[in-house]
C-alpha cells in the first residue's frame, strides 16, 4: 500500500525501521502475516505527511489494516484502481499491434509515475524507472504532461502542478537575483525537486531558460483547456509577472538592428548552445509579455481590488507594461525569407546543410557516436525548436508557414530528444503527411520498446509518453481546443482501421471513435455539448451520440 | 642546487628520501654540514635525467659536493648567475621607479621560472608561485615568452620551445582525431603537461583552438627572427603540416555565405564562447595556411629530398594546398565596413555597447563580481582579439586600420586577463597614444605588485611579464625585425628621462638607450650591423656606436 507517488518516494528494505532520505523519513513497514502462506506487506509512509514521532506508529497502523484485509481485498483494490485508470484513459487502434502496444504502454508507465494528488510532487523525466535526471522536474512537465492529466484526470491534478511551480516562485525570483536580475524577475530552474537550481553546467542553467516560457504556457493552456481563470487570478499572475520581468531583463536593444535581440541562449535543441536569437526562446519570450500584460488588463478590469493586492505585492509599476509593449513592438526574429522559414538561430544556414538521411547508420545516435564538437558544429538538430514553437503558437501561423518550415527541418533532426518524434508527428498530421506522422509516432510510442537512441538502460522516457498520448489525439485525432470549443480534424494512418480516445473536457466526457471514414462521438456528460469537425459545427444532447462520414 | 628548474620540479622535504610524483621521482638530500653554523645544503635531482636505481647515489653526490664547497661558493656561484642575467637583459627606465621596478620585478620572475635548458619542459603561466593552472602550458609561451627568451637567451631555449611542441605533435594528432578529424590533422591542447589535453571544459578544449595558430606562428616568429630554417625544415614543417589540416577541416563552406566560415569557436577573449567567426581565430587560420603552404614550397625548391622524406611520412597530397588555397580565398572576415573594423565575431555589435569607463568600480573585476550569465551577454572584454591578431600580422594592415580598431575596442576591454595590456600597450605607442601607452604598461609590469586583478594570491602571472618586457622594447623602444633587420621607432612615455635596454639577435648583441631627444645604439659584436630608426637605414661597425637625435 503505497501511500504517495511522486517523485520523492523511495524504498527502504528493513523490516519496521525509519530510514532518513534527504529532508524527508520514510517508514517501511514489512509484515509475514501467515507463515503458511507466505505472504508479505509491505507499506511505506513518508515525513512528508507525517510527524516523524508517530510515522512508525502510523506505518504499523497502515500495516495491520493491510494484513486484516488480506492479499485478496487489496489486489482487488489495485486492480480497481487501475480498471478506473484505462477505463478513463484507454486508447484502442485497430489494424496495428504495434501501435496499440506503444500507447498502452506510455499509459500505464505515465499513470504509474504520477497521480497529481500532491502539489509538492511533480514528474522526473525518468519517473521511477532509471536514476537519470536524478527524479528532478524539467520543463516537460509544463510542455508534455500537463495536456495529458488535464484531459485524462480530474482538474486539480493538472492545477497541482501550476500550484508546485507557483510555491516556487521565491526560489525562481532567487535565481535570477543571483545572475543579476532584479525587481523580481524570476527564472525557474532547469532541474529542480524544491525550487532551487540542480543543474551544473552555465549552458543549461542560465542559457536553456526557454524552460521559464513554458511554466507561463502552461498557465495559458490550463486556462484555454478548462476555463478556469481563477488560478492565473489567484496564483499564476504572481508567476506570469516574474517571468516576464525576466524576459524584459534578458532581452537587450541592439542599437546595430535597431531592435531586440536575445543573446547567449540554448534552445530545446540541446546540439547548440549559446546562440543569438533562438527563434524559439525569441517567440516564446515575447509571447509571456504579452500574454502576462493581456492577464494583468483582464484582471484590472475584472478584479481591480485583487489586482491592487497583486501589484502591491510584486511592486508593479505602470512603466514596465510600456517595456513590454516595446519589446513586443521590435523584437528581432530571425528568418529565411528565400527558403520561407524561421531561422532556428543566427547563422544558422552557415553550417554545412546535410540531411540525416545521408548519416550512415553506424554514425547514429551521434550523441554516442560523435565528438560532441562535430555534434555542436554540425547543422543536425536534436529536437526541432523551431517547429516546437509552431506547435505551441499554431495559431499564429498558416498552414504554408507550417509546411515549409517543417520540410526544411525534419529531415535535418535525428530526434536524439525524446520530446521530439511527438511534436513532428503532431504537425506532420497537420500538414498532411500522413506516412511520417505515423513513422514518428512509432518512434514516439515505442522509443522505449524498441530503444530507438539506445539509452533505455538509463530509464524509460516518462515525461515523453504524454507526448505519444498527445501525437495520437492531437496527431491522429486532431483534437484542439478554442473558443471554448474542442475540434477535431482527423487524420488516421491509412492502415489504422479505428481509433478510440477518450477525453476530460471541462464538464464534458468525450469518447470518440474515428474509423477511415467515419467519425463517431459520444457525449457522456448530462450537457449538450459543441464542437467542430474538420471546421464543421455539431451539437449532442445530454449523453447523445454523434455519427457523421468524412473523407479522409 | 637546483639541478634542473620548469615545470617539472618540485620540492620534497625529508631528508635523503624519494618521493614519486606523476611519473617522476624526486630525491631530496639534505645535509646538515656543520653543527655549529647550522647550515643546511638541499639538492634536488629528478628521475627525468637519472634512472632512478642511481638517483639517491647521485644526489648524495651532488649533496657531498655541495658541502665540500660550502656556502660562500655556492653562494657566489648564485651571484655571478643573477649578475649574467641581468648583465644580458636588465631594462633601466630613469625618471619613474615605480616603472623601473615593475620591468625588473618581472625579468627576475621570468628567469625564476625558466631557463631552457631542457626541451621536455615549458613555461607555466603560474611559473612556480602559485598551484593555478597546475604548472601547465598555455598558448602564453608562444605568443609571448618565445620573444622574450628569444632577444635576451641563447637561441637554443628559444628552439627548445619549439621542439617542446614537435615532440609532442603525436600526441596532438590523436587529440584532433579523437574529436573526428582525419588524415594527421593536428590540435594541440590547450592545456598540457606531456602533449595530452589537460583542460576539462568543451568551450576551451575543443573550441579554443586558436592556441593552435600561435604555436605555428611561433615558428614563423622564431624564423624571423633568428633567420635560422633548419628547424622548420627539419621538424617544424611537419607541425606546419598538422595544423593546416587541422584548420583545413575545421572551417566549412557556407553555401549561405558562399565563403568559408569557421563556427563555434572560443577566442583568446574568453568572455564569449561558442562564437561564429571569431576574427582573430579565422586570421590566424588562414594565415597559418598560407604560412603552411609557403613553406612546403620552399622547401620543395630548396631541399627536394627532405621535402620527399615529410611528404612521405604525413601522407600529403597536392590536392590539399589546392583545397588550402580555396580557403584563403574565400574565407569570410567579419567586419563593420560603417566603423571601419573588424568584428570580434559575428553579432558583437548586437550587444549592448557600453564602455569601461562606465562600469562603476564596484564592479570590477567582473569575473568576481559579476555572474556568468553577465559576463558572456556583456559587449566587454577580457582580452581583445582583434588587437591581438593586428599586433601579430601588424605588417598586413595600415596604421589607420590600427587606430580605428584600437579606439572601438580598447574602451570595452577590462584587461582580466593578464595577457590583454602589454599588447595594447605595444599599439598605444604604435598609434601614437602615449598616455594609454605607459597606462597599460604600468598595468602588466605591475600587476602583481599593485594586484590590479585582486587574484595574485593565486600566483605571479609570470607568462605575461614576457609580456611587459615586450611592451617595453616593442612598446617603448619600438623594435621590429623585417627583412632581417632590426627597426627602431621609439615611442617614450613623456616623463621617463631615458631607457636602456639590451638585445640579442642574430650574430649581434645590441644595447640601446633611448631618451626624450636621442637615440644611442652600441654594437657589441664583431661584425658591422644595418638597422633602422624611424625608417631610416643606419650601419655601424664591429663594436661602433651610433648616437642620432630625433623628435619624440
Amino acid at each position: 500500500m503505497i501511500e504517495q507517488t511522486g517523485n520523492y518516494t523511495h524504498n527502504a528494505s528493513e523490516t519496521g525501521t525509519a530510514q532518513k532520505y534527504a529532508s524527508q523519513t520514510f517508514i517501511t513497514a514489512i509484515s509475514q502475516a501467515a507463515p503458511v502462506t507466505i505472504e508479505k506487506y509491505v507499506v511505506i509512509a513518508s515525513s512528508l505527511n507525517h510527524g516523524e514521532a508517530e510515522l512508525l506508529k502510523y506505518s504499523q497502523s497502515l500495516l495491520n489494516s493491510a494484513v486484516f484485509k488480506g492479499i485478496e481485498v487489496l489486489e482487488n483494490a489495485h486492480a480497481l484502481k487501475w480498471h478506473q485508470v484505462w477505463q478513463d484513459c484507454d486508447i484502442i487502434i485497430e489494424g496495428d499491434t504495434a501501435a496499440q502496444q506503444g500507447i498502452r504502454f506510455n499509459i500505464f508507465q505515465l499513470y504509474a509515475t504520477y497521480n497529481g494528488r500532491d502539489s509538492r510532487l511533480n514528474i522526473g523525466p525518468k519517473g521511477f524507472t532509471g536514476e537519470k535526471y536524478g527524479g528532478s522536474t524539467y520543463w516537460d512537465t509544463e510542455a508534455y504532461c500537463l495536456p495529458f492529466y488535464m484531459a485524462t484526470s480530474d482538474i486539480t491534478i493538472a492545477k497541482n502542478l501550476l500550484v508546485y511551480r507557483y510555491n516556487q516562485l521565491d526560489k525562481a525570483i532567487e535565481n535570477a537575483k543571483n545572475l543579476g536580475f532584479t525587481n523580481g524577475a524570476a527564472l525557474y530552474p532547469m532541474v529542480t525537486m524544491n525550487g532551487e537550481e540542480c543543474h551544473n553546467e552555465w549552458e543549461i542553467t542560465f542559457e536553456e531558460i526557454h524552460r521559464n516560457g513554458a511554466i507561463a504556457y502552461a498557465i495559458y493552456d490550463y486556462e484555454k483547456y478548462t476555463g478556469d481563470t481563477t488560478y492565473c487570478d489567484d496564483k499564476g499572475i504572481e508567476v506570469l509577472i516574474g517571468i516576464a520581468r525576466f524576459w524584459a531583463q534578458r532581452v537587450n536593444f541592439s542599437t546595430h538592428k535597431k531592435q531586440y535581440v536575445m543573446l547567449g541562449v540554448t534552445g530545446p535543441n540541446e546540439y547548440e548552445n549559446n546562440v543569438n536569437n533562438n527563434w524559439y526562446t525569441s517567440y516564446i519570450a515575447v509571447w509571456c509579455l504579452r500574454f502576462t500584460s493581456d492577464k494583468i488588463a483582464h484582471l484590472k478590469s475584472n478584479n481591480a481590488s485583487r489586482w491592487n493586492e497583486v501589484s502591491k505585492k510584486v511592486n508593479f509599476t505602470e512603466s514596465e507594461l510600456t517595456k513590454w509593449s516595446d519589446i513586443i513592438d521590435l523584437m528581432f526574429f530571425p528568418e529565411d525569407k528565400e527558403l520561407g522559414i524561421f531561422l532556428q538561430q543566427d547563422g544558422y544556414l552557415d553550417k554545412e546543410q546535410i540531411l540525416v538521411n545521408d548519416l550512415p547508420a553506424s554514425d547514429r545516435p551521434l550523441n554516442q557516436k560523435w565528438s560532441w564538437d562535430r555534434i555542436l558544429r554540425s547543422c543536425f538538430i536534436k529536437q526541432a525548436d523551431v517547429l516546437q514553437g509552431l506547435y505551441f503558437f499554431e495559431e499564429d501561423f498558416d498552414l504554408d508557414t507550417h509546411k515549409r518550415n517543417f520540410d526544411f527541418y525534419e529531415p535535418r533532426t535525428v530526434h536524439e530528444s525524446s520530446l521530439s518524434p511527438c511534436v513532428h508527428s503532431i504537425l506532420a498530421a497537420k500538414i498532411g503527411d500522413r506516412e511520417k506522422s505515423y513513422e514518428m509516432y512509432l518512434r514516439t510510442s515505442r522509443l522505449d520498446l524498441n530503444d530507438y537512441n539506445n539509452d533505455t538502460e538509463d530509464g524509460l522516457h516518462i515525461t515523453s509518453m504524454a507526448g505519444t498520448w498527445l501525437s495520437v489525439v492531437k496527431g491522429f485525432g486532431g483534437l484542439r481546443v478554442h473558443d471554448g470549443m474542442l475540434h477535431f480534424t482527423p487524420y488516421l494512418p491509412g492502415h489504422f482501421t479505428a481509433l478510440d480516445f477518450r477525453v476530460k473536457f471541462r464538464k464534458a466526457i468525450v469518447s470518440c471513435r474515428i474509423t477511415q471514414s467515419g467519425i463517431y462521438i459520444t457525449n457522456e456528460s448530462n450537457e449538450k455539448m459543441i464542437f467542430t469537425i474538420y471546421g464543421k459545427q455539431h451539437e449532442i444532447e445530454a449523453n447523445g451520440r454523434l455519427e457523421t462520414s468524412y473523407q479522409s
